[in-house]
């Protein structure tokens, strides 16, 4: 049975070798020190404790799932001891607030930490990292009495935090959420209603649960802007700040679920529940919106973690299984049959599933960059211009690596047959795992929504020119020797710009347009994406592989897996191109009743 | 929540309207007297016992699973009711042999049948459905004195069958069985040996359950041509066919799977069990598969039923939640929010599931009508031409109905958002459920070299040929009026023919282009199929539509979604075309050990 082995060699060569972290971060105080000995020393740690604290509980994660027991929630065998060695090391600061205790560590290093956290057990590193997404929201909007009061113990693991967003009649549109919120005398406030689908909002890893809830002020304005932020603990805090008397926070029950079922996805009743204003009145909306950028990237990486895992077991699994020969001739002539990765089939969902994976990696250690820069940076000009590619990456990077991320575990459970289909090699945990990734943190529809409306056709910040400009002047600056790589991506652009001015076009005319282009126009800009990101590995990989002695293979396989890339998945482009010409109408046509 | 219903009014447009079943049957002797009513009363029927007696316990089968005790399987509660009420109406011999008590209905009539039951409760069907290829195999194999011993029963459902031929170590590469067949002196065998992933292999259904078993007799040729079929029964029949003593045959364990939890899949042991030669010494493998046309596309039509449930369940959801308003104004001015179906990116979802579904149940009913002239026809030449055309459609049938049917389980799932996910709505079961219709029964990628490989490489008998004329046909005695339908069909029958040569000529050089292609060629056949499927139906449909009436709305809504799988489906085989031209090199450039 193959074991989750963090990917670092890979996770090395993106950081250092492509985008070149200790150079970024050099040039901003406050991530100066952050070299390239404390990045690998951070890894190695965080690999460890994924392989061997988080990895060996994932699938008792699954088969023993999570138990409510009057309004108690019991996670699985392990997690408890788990999550205090996990605290324990501090993890759950890493990239927070160094005021308050938290460790300042770059979202570069955040992306690769949580790709082998969610890779090697997504239901476990769900508290956590949700934890510091909710700790990141009070970073930024909460006042300075409630982060002191807060923050330290979130960072420290002692306690943890949740998003309590979803009410069962209210998903992606929270504009209609009807929790209230009702202001005591003492400048707090009483809390009610109900929210769904809280991920980790009632369990047993931790003192205390903070949450930080969405709901209306009396006469707030309808919709999203009358929608406030508080924070709610479950137990009060007494004088001495130390969790004392029960809030009126429940658990009503816990969902039973296709997957992730050691994460607590809980039913919360809030009945006149005492919280804390965070941010503005009626700010909510935008507050939680800060540190959805971060959440989202997450998200994704649970999809590319996974994917991750199932490829190294699927890769172990061809490498030993005899069936059938080699068409070309057999390879193993002492045994009854060759190992199955002689097949070309069985390669071509291995090398998919390979170069989905590096490829969004890369992306999402860019990405990753970009948040950097818009939150480390001194000046104001590369804050803003990060910050609007971080606008236009983060639908992307959240359902391209999920979506993906799903379909490639989806692929690497095939290459095991019908062994993929029991639970003996986890194969099959995997895909129900990745599956949520796709339709929590706002449904990959909503991502693909949000790019093409918002950040294309009503963009008024140029924010697809800027990034198009930056692949150009990459592409422009390659040797001829790397034509093969680089011209199918520059095609690849050109049919993107050609597409995206049809649906602007379109779009100006008809505003279903829009929705009806949105998702394959995610994936198109996903693959001329990848396609950059593959073309920036081998610019390196080439020059590398000049001197690398022991190392040749390693780069030698980067270069194999672009051409495999650049040849059989990169023409999708085309496909998607027309599926957008198809245009809205052949979706809008039939009436409800007609379906 | 929805309940399923069978299609009946789309079955029934398929079977009489399109594929003028009655017209062909009357044709034959054996199946002169099935007329239209009577296929439509037994439809009717059929959907009564699909919906009112399996679809309720299509959950409770999922959340109670099988149970093992001791050797012994214990069926989730209901079931056994469910198998009395199911075998008392004559299910499980519909198609069975008349000359044995089998009611000799058409596989036209047949497929649809396996749609419904497979739609409502996979889990469940698969008992009846796998006893019913068994039993085939006996049919056309078995010696006179064992189909009078065993094919009333069988077709009674008064006992069940299995299929037993994956082994630990040989699932896709049967030519390495070690089960081993000594001859004893009366002329039976006792069978020694493990088989693995048994549907049915135990359970609590019926009196007795009879194995097909493949073994080596002593000195068997090595590989595929060493292997012989056996019939063994749980129990031994006395000398009044009544079972008796325990053969030597256990249930050692039941497997953990992703879902079809309610179908027991066995551990099967042998330990010189008795049992009873069907055909002749060392060609049980042609046995096997000589039933495994039938077989594969009732597997295909697992994925396809289950599609067709989700897409039953999503389109309930999408008409009745609430969230957000449609882009092109409100359509809901009374409530908070309109509808979710007003929303483009919803529609794509359905009207890819829907369009899918439509075309697919057509190939089946398409396949079906060629099995059946290859089983009834009195004339040789129709029969060997029919029995060509199943060779060619039946690994394409699978592993499109499955793939696309899964696919379809997850866009219909995503409708619902996280409601998707949870185990309330059915969605996620679905999806589980349908993901091993990819897997067994010859996984998807062995279909498809199958395909690329048999059927196209190494066609002597123009296969693909015969059925580009019949498309060119229809396509050519179609109206002008008709051409934004048929002249996208006909550019992608044009590309298919052509990647065509460019794989025969590729693979007459490297092996491995056959493989190569194999996955990507299935789709893009698959894509020219579906769209021949629409064009039949278009065709029908735009001609009833002059005169419809009070089904105008039903018409009209084919020729609007074949207008959706031409614009916004079909685009893909321009992809899957550049794909295949990637070629093999690219697959197999990587050393294994570069993985």
């Amino acid at each position: 049975m193959a074991s989750y082995k963090a990917p670092l060699r890979d996770m090395q060569f993106v950081l250092h070798e492509v985008m070149a972290a200790e150079q970024l971060l050099a040039g901003m105080p406050a991530t100066a020190e952050v070299n390239r000995e404390l990045m690998d020393a951070i890894l190695d740690s965080a690999a460890t404790m994924a392989e061997e604290v988080l990895a060996p509980l994932e699938r008792v994660g699954d088969e023993e799932g999570c138990r409510w027991e009057e309004g108690k929630v019991t996670t699985p065998s392990g997690f408890r001891e788990a999550h205090d060695v996990f605290t324990q090391t501090g993890w759950v600061g890493l990239s927070g607030d160094t005021a308050q205790g938290g460790q300042g560590m770059p979202k570069m290093l955040g992306v690769l930490f949580e790709e082998m956290i969610m890779g090697a057990n997504c239901a476990f590193a769900l508290y956590p990292i949700l934890s510091s997404g909710a700790s990141l929201a009070l970073a930024r909007h909460a006042s300075p009495a409630l982060k002191e009061q807060y923050l330290p113990r979130l960072y420290s693991g002692e306690w943890s935090a949740t998003m309590c967003l979803t009410e069962a009649h209210a998903g992606t549109d929270l504009g209609i959420i009807r929790t209230r919120a009702r202001p005591l005398d003492d400048g707090s406030y009483a809390i009610t209603g109900g929210k769904i689908f809280i991920t980790g909002g009632q369990h047993d890893l931790t003192a205390n649960i903070i949450h930080l809830v969405l709901a209306r002020l009396p006469n707030a304005p309808a919709g999203p802007k009358g929608i406030s932020l508080f924070l709610v603990p479950r137990q009060l805090l007494d004088v001495n700040n130390e969790p004392g008397q029960d809030n009126n926070v429940t658990c009503a029950s816990i969902e039973h679920k296709m997957g992730i079922k050691g994460s607590a996805t809980c039913v919360m009743h809030f009945d006149d529940a005492r919280g804390y204003l965070v941010g503005n009145p009626n700010e909510g909306l935008a507050g939680m919106f800060t540190m959805m950028n971060y959440e989202r990237l997450s998200i994704g990486l649970q999809g590319l973690g996974l994917s991750e895992n199932a490829y190294q077991t699927a890769t172990a699994y061809a490498r030993d299984r005899l069936q059938g020969r080699a068409a070309t001739g057999v390879v193993n002539p002492g045994q009854e049959a060759d190992p199955i990765i002689v097949h070309p089939d069985v390669r071509r969902m291995l090398m998919t599933v390979r170069a989905d994976n590096e490829a969004g990696r890369a992306l999402a250690v860019y990405v990753a960059s970009q948040l950097d820069l818009a939150h480390f940076h001194e000046e104001l000009a590369v804050r803003e211009q990060a910050a609007r590619r971080v606008a236009l990456l983060t639908p992307v990077a959240k359902a391209a690596f999920s979506d993906r991320g799903f379909e490639g575990c989806v692929l690497a459970q095939q290459v095991l047959g019908g062994h993929g289909y029991i639970s003996e090699w986890g194969q099959e945990q995997r895909v129900r795992d990745a599956r949520i990734a796709q339709i929590y943190e706002g449904t990959n529809g909503i991502q693909a929504l949000d790019l093409m409306g918002r950040k294309i056709v009503r963009d008024q910040e140029g924010l697809l020119a800027s990034m198009v400009v930056e692949i150009r002047d990459f592409l422009a600056g390659q040797p001829d020797a790397l034509n093969e790589f680089n011209a199918p991506v520059t095609a690849a652009l050109d049919l993107l710009e050609e597409i995206t001015a049809w649906v602007q076009e379109a779009a100006a005319t008809n505003p279903d347009e829009t929705g009806a282009a949105s998702v394959p126009y995610l994936r198109l800009f996903t693959l001329v994406l990848y396609g950059y990101m593959w073309g920036r590995m081998v610019a390196v990989a080439e020059s590398a592989l000049q001197q690398a002695g022991s190392e040749a293979a390693f780069y030698d396989a980067k270069l194999k897996t672009a051409r495999f890339f650049m040849a059989r998945v990169l023409p999708q482009c085309r496909s998607l191109a027309d599926e957008i010409r198809g245009g809205s109408a052949v979706l809008m046509s039939l009436e409800p009743e007609q379906f």
